[in-house]
């Protein structure tokens, strides 16, 4: 569940690099590690890329001095285990044919296999991510032409992904065969193609949503135009969609898979009305994730819809946590009851995640001390599983 | 309007600086611009502020640093005009009786004459608050004991204020005789005393809320207990509360003036469905702010209230804003449409602004550009000024 | 020996405020603490100041910013007790004549008195500083004239006072009548008038030197000109300079009270050479404070100067010094031995210090760890008290 | 000329690390661009690297959780072009035998064709170093033991190099068949053994010198002891060792190739007297780099060696250079002239320079300004290029 990077692509706009930035910022959402954009101008292709938020890693001189026709940028979520700034992606390197640059959401249940096996032939690895294996594999000699050896390259891929790359003058698009992460295509005013992870990233640079890229597709976009090559024949493989896309990754504004996932969550909702019924005097959330499952338990059970916290907009990453004990002052920091609203009531409580845990017990806790009267508990993530 | 700082103080606690921390981190919406803590040990005060949010001005070193039983605390609201360093609050001062830290909510209307006279006497001046005025008025000479001493100099003040004192040993609640701000008392566990401008901020700390202090009450609070003196004859003044506070300033989740906020803004919310009522698919709020009022309004008008929108949580300040001339762009780094939510419906969309501005149209246009068939906007500033 | 502070002034230059920059820059010896500059425009003064070096407080941004024709400067040293941002210099404050702006070398020896009366009367004060009294004093009601009342008001000071002030429209260069500390005269091409601690600092802006302030002499700048008032009458007091500004405050390359620094120094060097003469094979000072006298020593006992150190420019504050006990490593990390041009030699190594402390016990063990057959210590320090 | 790194190792200390920094900070004068350690505990090599000074890259925290007996470290020197974060040294990459972290001093002359024949083989590039060019060698399937291939890697390098190799459990230390740069092995007091460019950097340590690595010589470190293999028979090939490193790159301190660099420097000042005698009044260097001609010069001719300028030791990155043109500013940020000393004096100016350039021009205009009377320029670069 780690792997729910976002990638944004532009090919053909006179401020690529601007328009990667707000696509990225607007997938922020789907990571917090690292963000990074490659551009190209006449042949070269430079990277940019840091630890943190895009609005951390890009400051304005930076973005002035990269006024770029094409460019790919990618955002990665924050993993315990290897937060390192060589992992930032797009990853960049020179190969026999050139330039390549690659971002990549997914990841790939053969990498290691993969690895070993190009160590064994003498290959070296700098990161440790599952990226710096395809770039191998590409760098590979080959008697096909690019497009060819490019497809030939992902059909040794197994696992999921959804992959931008770059090369001087092309912008290449790839979804695995099972479609396991979102790829989708727009169009910006001008002409210039887009290619995101989520729609909501077409909304913030006015592109308009074109299509999928559908699973197994690989779309070739150059000043030629764009074409389509295929991982496996189209249709040959039934698609096996990340639920979790639609249940937790993705912004509720944006369409994933064909469907919006605001009404996704709250159809959920609306199942946990039926199948788990409470006759109430309100129905709250927990902000903010809850929001669209808990409209939806509300409607589907006619009853009413309420507000129970107030959320914080200051808690940022430098907030101390101070030694005393405070009693759940981790959930306080976050989200504050709204005692006058609640006391005497009896809620059913709708909350994400899949298991009663530590967290929804603090919150759990501030409502009794506010003097709420009865709590039923909904977890959308419990229903979500079953 | 510009007055709405926010102040804190805590007396009798290990831990006073913390608590003082996290109670201004809980009022941060009453401002941004400046943070400040005033703390006392042994009978020595000391001071740390700065430009910024409080999560900026203080790490975890300086923190562990102040490990003092009294703190006194401020947040300041960004102005335009004079944002500097030296305005900080707390100020802090030494005079011939020792040292004086004040904390200051409000605004005197009649600062200007009272300092034309103290620098016709020869007073300097370094910043530009009127709380340096009452600081010179306290250190003049005078055969009063330092409590009656006060009183006087609190009763040459005219307007709005909600002061704290921080004397070594003493802390000092003082709210002008229309109680134009808020200030509340609250208990810790420990027996000691908390002061603040909203309850949310005792909220945060766990403290039990005591009471307000009382408009025109003076409370000092020391080793030796709590007692009050008045600078007008308890009840001789008509309140005047600013209605602003509850309208705008405070967190919904406080009790300000005896009412719950959430609750004032969601009645205003019904009586705008009730003023100005429209049969439609959904009710919707602009977020964050019209949430209260937009359920107020649904459930007044017995309608479905749904979402129209999606909130970024990430934009911070150092968002680049690229120069290209995208459509309502600043309105989309905050919001972006739930398209498939709202697209073909009738809607009512509360909005918290007095007058139609230019957010508001982007906003609107957005929601227009997403296919909305109806829209019938709700303003609740206007009826709150109605 | 805390109060060697530096202070520039420049009247009459359309970019006195980066004058001012480079002024303080060439005089950062006499204080790394806190920079500031105060300059006026059109009636009005602002300030800028923070701790640091005169490079980490201002940035292009800032300088770019004050344009404005009339600045003063000032660099505080750093002193153990003191350290507070408050306390940075020029100070800027408002009184019933508008604004001053003022910039302090020197310490009174009655301030504290003064600032005792001043409290009685209800002063009160925001700063450690002398200057805050200075500023107080001036407040005062009056009914001599501005000049008039600035002389009566340096009457009261006891002690010693390099004083620049900035009004709007005038800039003032006070020396207190002994003379303690360096104030000099300059003038720049276009006919702007400088004034500073060090003539280095005249050197650096291309200004002529012109003259000392004299002991005494109260300097009024304008555009009306330059005209001189007397705290004392000329000639009335016999001067008595602080001689540590000749022998450790000043540059080398600095006339201060009539003759050159370095000159001062290198006298002092052949002197030691006269009354501690040592027969060896190379003298050789520690660096980088010791140059002159080493030199100095060398000259006049016609000996062989020569090098056993190199100095390391790297050194700067943010160096770590790890835990494990390496010898002398606050030595080696500064200076290391050239141990060829010393193994075997006997040497007469000149210091500046006044008494034999740890660091130069480090130095000497390091050069006896390199083989020098004999070490003659000479402490110039030790010579110039004695 | 661009190629003056410093590499650092230790094996078997239990602070490698915090040695490791201590001796790139002595040899900070050979890189500035970059600077990173990697260090191995328990069979893991971990890395830290970054652009900068060496106190800039690593902070206390870093030090202080890097706590294993084998490192090895690199500064990089700054050149325009490929001033990126990317090449910062060590590399550590990962291959089929597992880690390895490379340091690298020198320019290998063959790299491009290397480079070109490995890219042509499939092999993928991240930077612009030679280094990864010996790292993607040593990747290569090989039927030897790792000593052995590691020996016919380095047969395929042509040009300079002066190598650090960290494998888990093993440091090697490998200088090129002509020697063109330096690098020498020491001893520490607990049985540990050091690798440096310099000399110096043995001694800031306390690491006792115990010889040069000979050219061609590989040195093999482990728990087993230290053995030698040649990557040419000894003595088969005459060393070309690089005359820069002793006139202009290293530390005058450090002994290279045999000498002692400060002797070497004044020999060559000694021989500018001989070749171009000038009677004067006084032989002075422009500070610091001619300070050992200097002295030479002066002995060499038996005249008075004497002192012209004054350095600042304040010159950082962050100064600015303000827009109006004064006369010299860049020179003068750095250096004063002691007027009162040069005045009227006949000089002989001594300069590390090869050619008369701007910056010389601007020290002979400032003493020209300052009165001297004759100025006979000595330029030792251009000496030691005769």
């Amino acid at each position: 569940m780690k792997h729910h990077c976002g990638v944004f692509g532009v090919f053909g706009h006179p401020e690529a690099v601007q328009l990667a930035y707000l696509g990225l910022y607007s997938q922020q959402h789907r990571g917090q590690e690292s963000a990074g954009i490659c551009s190209c101008d006449r042949g070269l292709i430079s990277r940019y890329a840091g630890m943190g938020l895009v609005t951390e890693v890009f400051d304005a001189k930076t973005l002035e001095r990269l006024r770029n026709p094409v460019a790919i940028g990618h955002v990665r979520y924050s993993t315990t285990g290897a937060c390192l700034e060589v992992n930032a992606q797009p990853m960049l390197v020179n190969y026999a044919q050139g330039q390549v640059a690659v971002a990549h959401n997914g990841n790939l249940i053969n990498a290691a296999l993969l690895r070993d096996d190009l160590e064994q032939q003498g290959a070296i690895f700098n990161t440790t991510c599952d990226t710096e294996v395809i770039v191998h594999l590409l760098a590979k000699p080959s008697q096909l032409d690019r497009a060819d050896h490019l497809i030939q390259v992902l059909k040794h891929l197994q696992g999921a992904y959804s992959l931008l790359f770059l090369f001087p003058g092309k912008m290449v698009a790839a979804r695995d065969p099972y479609g396991f992460r979102p790829l989708v295509l727009g169009k910006l005013e001008n002409g210039g193609i887009v290619v995101a992870s989520e729609t909501c990233a077409l909304d913030i640079v006015d592109a308009e949503f074109w299509r999928e890229v559908e699973p197994g597709e690989v779309v070739f976009i150059s000043e030629q135009g764009v074409t389509s090559k295929w991982i496996a024949p189209r249709g040959s493989v039934k698609p096996a969609y990340c639920i979790f896309e639609q249940i937790y990754f993705a912004d509720p504004s944006s369409d994933v898979f064909g469907e919006n996932v605001h009404q996704v969550r709250a159809a959920m909702g609306a199942r946990l009305a039926q199948e788990a019924p409470a006759d109430v005097d309100m129905v709250t959330p927990i902000p903010n994730c809850a929001r669209c499952a808990g409209m939806g338990f509300a409607k589907a059970s006619q009853q009413n819809y309420g507000r129970a916290f107030t959320v914080s907009h200051y808690a940022g990453r430098s907030f101390i946590m101070p030694e005393q004990s405070m009693r759940d002052l981790a959930v306080k920091m976050k989200l504050n009851v709204i005692k006058r609203n609640v006391a005497g009531k009896r809620l059913v409580v709708v909350e994400d995640s899949v298991v009663r845990g530590t967290t929804t017990r603090g919150k759990i806790g501030a409502l009794k001390k506010a003097g709420v009267k009865e709590i039923h508990l909904r977890l959308r993530g419990a229903l979500s599983l079953g």
